[in-house]
């Protein structure tokens, strides 16, 4: 189909009939209302973010996929650096009697290893397994590089796949192997280990707040749900668009139990032997899994600006005419030099089919520009979250653009919050959760007496796990509405992925 | 011990009477003379690049050699990116069924696979071995992704570690697992993916050169060392201090051979069905082995400024006196703000154990700056490549340092370059190859047939093998110094890492 696209009424007629030829790549998607987990899967693989390996649960990460999580990776890498961690790589295989050392830990883990036991023709002495998460490496690595309180604080972070043998699977959230950071630190003292484990719970929250317009619950996880392991574990925790939970991050404090397991000692100020105290935190793949389901729609994906691989896509129209495809490529390179990501299809597909394109993709910014838009020294800018369009002056394209991005971006925020809060209620008993959590889902709060059986009792008969106990606690009650007796916890429960 | 630092040639006595003390570190490096290998070995660990794990072969990249993979990674991901390649992630398993596919791969692969063969406490009913190298799996991959010319090229890079069951080890050279990028390209046409081929060869070639100052020889693998699988196989070969030869990175092209194995088709602007032709490109962490080898010196590292985690390492001269630390604070933040990488130490470590810390760490630069020096608006920059130490004006330090920098990675370049110019000669035959490598190392250019009969019998007889024919012939003579038949080749031998 050719346009003549010199009037901008002309290309709406136009790009209304190519819309309409290009209907069936939208018609792919099924509605969210309809089937939710069908809808995430058809976005994963209509946006091109992901396929599928001829291994189950074993993902390819594809271009545009893989370009969200360099951005966040280098968001967050640039965070954890600011805060003195370096990078390290350790290998990715554990011995079994390495694994074995600390008794919680293999007991949690061992289950869903992939064990290594051939090395070429050979048979191993001992089978391998391929880390499912590195804390013994760590542990066999601190031993032998730290000897004196010189040697503290160690502040490492790793970035890599793990490896763990899920039965069931699902793109991003739930893969055999993801990709992640996996962050390990060792204290001279336990008040430092505790403050390093707030702060990167506070690093994540913030980056999940301000990046990624995701809003969160932080708090502490249950005995029954923490890490493997570990005291304590501190988690983020969002809410989705179907209102189920996401763990977004978690954030551990170990005390000195793995540095006794693993006899790690330093000599202290006071020349004394001492155990370091150990932490590690670790966000995953399954963030991008967490943002397709809290911003996306029935058009595809919805990318909040600070982190979409692309937050301007360029399409010029009426590209064959002169001059356009230069005035074009004169905003890109202004909008570039300002340090934006920007992108120009000049291709010779239909406006339509760009368009359908790259609403899929969710890239924040479309701007559009014509023979008409030159004359004026003008552009429209159309909005992904709203749809919105407008005619825009190329004085100052920067500004407009900046300031379009940061109100994107609150805007997704602002309708995340939304969700969160609307659908957040306090209980006061397991009968109203389990009606509730059936009729509207989300979270319910209620009080908790601290006991795993009544945890356990909730699991069962309400159908909901403990998410965490809010760091910011509120008085609902004074009794556990489970067993009756004295409250200690205001708790949320909710269905989480 | 306290220094009076006032005067310069006091500070200059108390460093001398520190380095004693701290000699014991430094004494703790074989000279490289005595033996190269024990020293190649005293410097990765003293620097603290790397350290050993409880798996042989397998080694941890510590925080200093990670920075250097790190800046490796930013160089040289930026080249792949500018020409317009996208990197992606893809699992880190192979069926056994996927690796038989191409005949000539598996039987190079297969015998150094580590094999994974159960998936928690099931036997798996088919086992994987962790990838050697990805050309299967991006072949599965692009079979479900390339349909017309219009998918074409297909330009992927993946940042990942692989695995290779290896009998002997070396810290960098040779492990078991290492880290490496390996690009996979798809062209729908033979000239296309043979340009590719050569374009990724030099940018390899340039970032050796202008960024690590190891110079190199461009050229073809024979087809007894070419890649598993690949029509031809181009190489950069560099010479190490203790002229060896380092193959520090390679470029293949495939043909449709693996296309054809794996029935990857596209549909052509004519309407018929063809097989797209294929390359595939990688360096590794052994090019880390690679500068330390070309550059390094008796007193340890020598790092080539352009990839150098730390450019220029501050110390403050008699940090306690009033307004030093300010001082040194103040011309970090500007050598910050013109873009070097800059340390300040100000530990309570004695002058001459940082001294003797960073030299053994290869950074370029050191500046000292105390309270004489603040008084006369000077401080002094010493180089590590030459020792040389020279009082300059605060004023315009940026430039200075600059221009320092450029100044050494010229220096260490033009030093590399010597020694390969020195150490490379022509040789009429066998005997002379055998003669000269055995005296003086080096490379040995000869004539060659061409036949791998010639080629066996100098690696059995001269101990040579062949390390590639250069891209810059030259006429050496008309016969095959081994066989006395006519020659078809120019090319260098040696002996590798």
């Amino acid at each position: 189909m050719v346009f003549d696209t010199l009037t901008r009424k002309y290309i709406c007629k136009g790009l209304k009939t190519d819309m309409a030829q290009d209907k069936k790549q939208v018609e792919q998607i099924t509605d969210m209302e309809v089937d939710f987990a069908q809808w995430y899967t058809d976005v994963c693989k209509k946006a091109e973010l992901i396929d599928y390996s001829s291994i189950k649960g074993m993902f390819i990460y594809r271009p545009y996929g893989y370009a969200i999580w360099e951005n966040i990776q280098k968001e967050l890498d640039a965070r954890f650096k600011a805060t003195g961690h370096e990078n390290v790589s350790l290998p990715m295989l554990i011995p079994e009697s390495l694994l074995q050392k600390e008794k919680d830990h293999v007991e949690g883990f061992a289950p869903e290893c992939a064990w290594v036991t051939m090395g070429g023709s050979e048979k191993l002495e001992e089978r391998y397994c391929i880390r499912p998460t590195s804390e013994t490496l760590f542990c066999e690595h601190y031993k032998n590089i730290i000897h004196s309180w010189r040697d503290l604080p160690k502040l490492y972070n790793q970035w890599c796949s793990v490896l763990r043998w899920e039965k069931t699977s699902r793109p991003f959230l739930r893969h055999r192997e993801f990709l992640w950071q996996e962050g390990h630190t060792m204290h001279a003292t336990e008040e430092e280990a505790r403050e390093e484990t707030k702060r990167m719970l506070n690093i994540y929250a913030d980056f999940l707040e301000n990046v990624l317009a995701m809003p969160v619950v932080k708090g502490r996880k249950t005995d029954k749900e923490k890490f493997n392991g570990a005291e304590e574990t501190y988690t983020v925790e969002c809410m989705m668009h179907d209102k189920k939970a996401l763990q977004a991050g978690t954030s551990h404090y170990f005390g000195d139990g793995f540095a006794k397991a693993f006899d790690i000692t330093f000599t202290g100020k006071d020349n004394q032997l001492h155990h370091p105290h150990q932490t590690s935190w670790g966000v995953s793949t399954r963030m991008i899994g967490g943002l397709i389901m809290t911003h996306g729609d029935n058009n595809g994906l919805v990318l909040p600006p600070r982190i979409a691989p692309i937050q301007v896509i360029i399409i010029p129209v009426a590209q064959h005419k002169p001059g356009v495809i230069e005035a074009n490529q004169a905003v890109m390179d202004r909008l570039i030099k300002a340090g934006f990501r920007v992108k120009m299809d000049d291709s010779d597909q239909s406006a339509g089919w760009k368009f359908a394109e790259y609403e899929m993709k969710g890239v924040p910014l479309r701007l559009e520009l014509g023979p008409k838009d030159i004359e004026k020294n003008q552009c429209v800018l159309a909005r992904r979250d709203s749809g919105e369009k407008s005619f825009v002056s190329l004085d100052g394209i920067e500004e407009t653009v900046a300031a379009m991005l940061d109100s994107i971006h609150d805007g997704l925020y602002a309708r995340a919050k939304k969700n969160l809060e609307d659908n957040t209620y306090a209980c006061s008993s397991l009968e109203e959760v389990r009606e509730k959590m059936q009729e509207r889902g989300g979270f319910a709060k209620t009080m908790w007496c601290g006991d795993e059986a009544c945890e356990i009792r909730m699991k069962e008969e309400a159908g909901v796990t403990s998410r965490c106990m809010p760091l910011e606690q509120e008085h609902l009650g004074d009794v556990c509405p489970i067993c009756g007796k004295p409250a200690k916890h205001m708790i949320y429960w909710g269905v989480a992925y």
